[in-house]
């Protein structure tokens, strides 16, 4: 039987990369058509996430959505940059009142952009709103600014829905939403039908959770909007191919959604900085493809049984057998 | 002026040790009662924290309440041992009905224990309730089974307070209560007035997060019970002495308490396993007194100030002047 | 072709353990011969590491070597407990002079042990030698006794191999001997050919190390004179079942043993604290055969010439196919 | 008495900064001559490491030279760019014998740089320089052209120094150069007397060491050529303000320092991406003076006698007390 899953990327997936040493970046930009045909030609993907504003300015929305279309993808969220030199110091938690009506313009007009493309979801991505130091910030005020400013896009735009991608830090030595704990309990303040979390599998590794775990919990609010994977080696953010590292644990990953009978589209978040592109896309489909059919080899029940007694040798031959087939 | 802070530690601060290693312990077997008076030789502490079964079964509370009378001691909580043999595959989360009843026996009979010695709370440190590996357990399930033995001890006892010590490991490999968020998820789903967080600044750092902000945190949802210090290398509960790795991140730790008016008793959790016992529960209490100066030479609204501008060196130069005096 | 690769545990894989929560340990004490009878059962086991003193000091060496031969076991390596109480600041590094003349008496009478059992080595795991806080140690001074110890073992006993087991830390918070390349520059100074390194796989892992670099480099200076597996998740000695957390990593450390004609004894080193003891070994065996066969199918020359273009897709995916089939 | 000491920065503490998520910056690009302006402003500073080819590729080192003198900064390095696009797959251990060759050369350019500027060494850091991916690399062949490529170099150039920067890893997800005991392998390996260690006190941390042991150990290698300080929090290189996190782990490493009498600059290394940049080298120096009194004030004969017995509270005290005044 065929599968239907549907797989999807980050448009970045398929950019060059700066870092604070290789300044003169991994490698040419790209235009953003360029890289739309890159997805298009890895052959699996459905879905792509988009930066916004575009990274080529002048693009219209119509030869975006012509080459969306060539390669038979369409736009699944928007992801407004407000973490790049104006919100350096935050978006929703700036300590300029002005900067964050900033960063809550943007994040309107992108409501609008996701309208147009019939995408899904506003992607929140807060990667500046924390902090670096000792005494830096108020912590009661920061984290209330953390909260109202998603609540309150929430509240303007009920017809939309956000999700918020949390992450333990980087680029802010810090970062406010750094935890499923700790977004699942700002998402109860505010009390929205339409904001969740997007849960990337590698900060939950990289932020000592089991993300097993933390999906259950997520799907336990009603809160898991959208996932995406990658691997890394638990210190940090590395967005490697998917399954390179911690194959074991994303098929633990994948059993939790498919035990609670998530469908949504499986996302790649990766940054192949000196690798292939296209192939490290590729590469990391195939283990997914892998991962599908050991879940169809998986012994559910035995394994639940297995679980009953936390009996960790059997639960975990089972799996072992079944995704290694 | 003189200060009236109050301090308190652990009796274990007092005992020896064994790890896997050191089977034979790190020092003599002590009893109840010398640790009692090593607890009252340090000279500044009130209050004391005592594991439940005794560590002399024996022991009439008459004989224990003489010691604490002779040393000037008082019990501030009660810590039942649901984390020895019986319980080391949990708690409350323990596959096993009948064994997550004895934990709640156990915990109940703790409770007749506050209230004959006047403490002020049943501590919950359930080191067990966890897991190990992948695929283990069923995280739904066990979630649940954490959350509902805590809340029904609480529901049962009204007129108690329990708090629960979060942290992020061991002994079990990976906690069920395992971060300030995750803790205080529980205590909104459960709902009740009785239950609130034993911080633990050392449990703070180990998991990524801000002592501070972790505070800030809990006293926002009105659930910071109690708290205690020491140290560590970040990477584990070292249970070293406090301000001795994390001076300034522990300064701000108890300016988040006075700025919150938080007035509870300053409480050491050390494991002083090769050092003398009494000279390191000193050493720690020299350096809170010191902190205790430093946060009256600290200029509150000069820093305020500094925060709301989110500015790190004028924050950071008036702590640390502040501190180092 | 059956495979003639040897199979090995530490003898404290079948033993019951403490920790400092679990102080009335996880499971009755066990007698050595019962430990050696479960050994034997795991089926693939040819060969024991035993600390000595033995668990059960009254045991002649003649009930041992009878209790081996039932289960057709060998002693590979005698493992002298330079860590229990009278250590518990240092065997080679221990302020204490007459300690550290205890310390080189106990593991000179291992010698005579290991003589006598026909083991290959004397297996050195100095866990105590560290320190715990900044300004505890004179460093210059720490380390050359650490140096020094070994260097006389190994010079007044040339008939006699010893191995040197790493860790970064525990029980001691920073041990001396934390890293492989640190052992290496002290084997460099020791200058003796009887001395070489215990490459824990585990160990590496939670130092920050790539197994399979480390054992390369161990190998390049020929100095891996043993090794023993296990799992983690990268922050502690966990010392899980090997292949449940990183069966990539340990394909790679196993794929560097064999393209080097490393022909040694494939030990375990786990502590299943709370899950069925032969179960745990053999189910860690049952990996050590896929890997095995893994090995039998991967193409060496691909995956150099692929490593020579440093292409971690391409390198990836042939150890992908090749282990998961 | 008015202290001699020498304190110096790398010119990039005064420039701005990209990342992944900032590509366009944290502030405008600043021109060198503007660099070097603001190093003088900060008025403790004596000499600067500068990167090279400058970042204004058209100025000539007369012009740099009369800025430098302007403000009474002299030059102490020289840090080929070995780092940037061209050799995002490694420097010496780039797979690609063109590319290495076109490092090799950069390299030797900068040597000629040196001269002529009168400067101390040229600075190796050799970010690039490893892997990303388990079976990405050959291990052997790959850490031996990391030392070929350093040896060349140093025996090529007997009259010039060349120290080497170690770090964990950043950008390369591991890096060769890891730890202080990898670099001082390979320094025995190459066996010149020209190479040498450049120990910034972050990286130390961030890999786990203790500085001070890190800098002991280079000391008695005769290999601490150079040293610079910063501040992390332990899991990354942050390259905070030095001392706002570690204060006493950094009194302990200058400690160090002073007992063996090294006598050299004191630098920072610190990249301030949000705050003002000047005032960060301000913050840190004022701190470092601290140090310097703290020093000044340590019994060393009490503090050795307390190392002697390992006792940390004595040892612990004597350390505080002298910082804290």
């Amino acid at each position: 039987m065929a599968s239907n899953q549907k797989f999807g990327a980050g448009i970045w997936h398929f950019a060059n990369y700066l870092d604070r040493y290789a300044t003169d970046g991994y490698g040419d930009h790209r235009t953003l058509l360029d890289m739309i045909d890159m997805a298009g030609s890895v052959g699996d993907l459905s879905v792509v996430d988009l930066t916004w504003p575009f990274v080529d300015p002048g693009l219209t929305h119509e030869k975006i959505k012509a080459q969306l279309a060539k390669n038979q993808l369409e736009v699944i969220g928007i992801t407004p940059e407000i973490y790049t030199r104006k919100f350096m110091k935050g978006a929703f938690t700036n300590p300029d009142a002005g900067v964050r009506r900033e960063a809550h313009e943007l994040i309107t007009d992108a409501v609008a952009v996701v309208k147009d493309f019939g995408a899904s979801y506003v992607k929140l991505w807060p990667g500046q709103d924390g902090w670096d130091y000792p005494f830096q910030v108020d912590h009661h005020n920061h984290w209330k600014l953390a909260m109202d400013g998603v609540g309150q896009l929430a509240a303007e735009n009920p017809d939309v829905k956000f999700v918020i991608e949390y992450k333990p830090r980087e680029p802010r030595v810090k970062m406010a939403y750094d935890s499923v704990s700790r977004t699942l309990l700002a998402l109860e303040k505010i009390n929205l039908p339409n904001v969740g979390i997007l849960l990337d599998f590698g900060h939950a590794l990289f932020g000592g959770e089991s993300p097993a775990d933390s999906a259950q919990l997520a799907i336990d609010y009603g809160r898991l909007f959208g996932m995406d994977v990658n691997d890394n080696f638990r210190g940090w953010d590395d967005d490697l191919i998917a399954g390179t590292v911690h194959p074991m644990e994303l098929f633990e990953f994948f059993y939790v959604l498919r035990k609670n009978n998530w469908e949504g589209v499986w996302q790649l978040d990766q940054f192949p900085f000196r690798d292939d592109h296209v192939e490290a896309a590729k590469m990391a489909i195939e283990f997914l493809k892998r991962v599908e059919k050991g879940l169809d080899r998986l012994d559910f029940d035995a394994l639940q049984e297995a679980q009953s007694r936390h009996d960790a040798v059997a639960a975990g031959r089972l799996a072992r057998e079944a995704l290694f087939g």
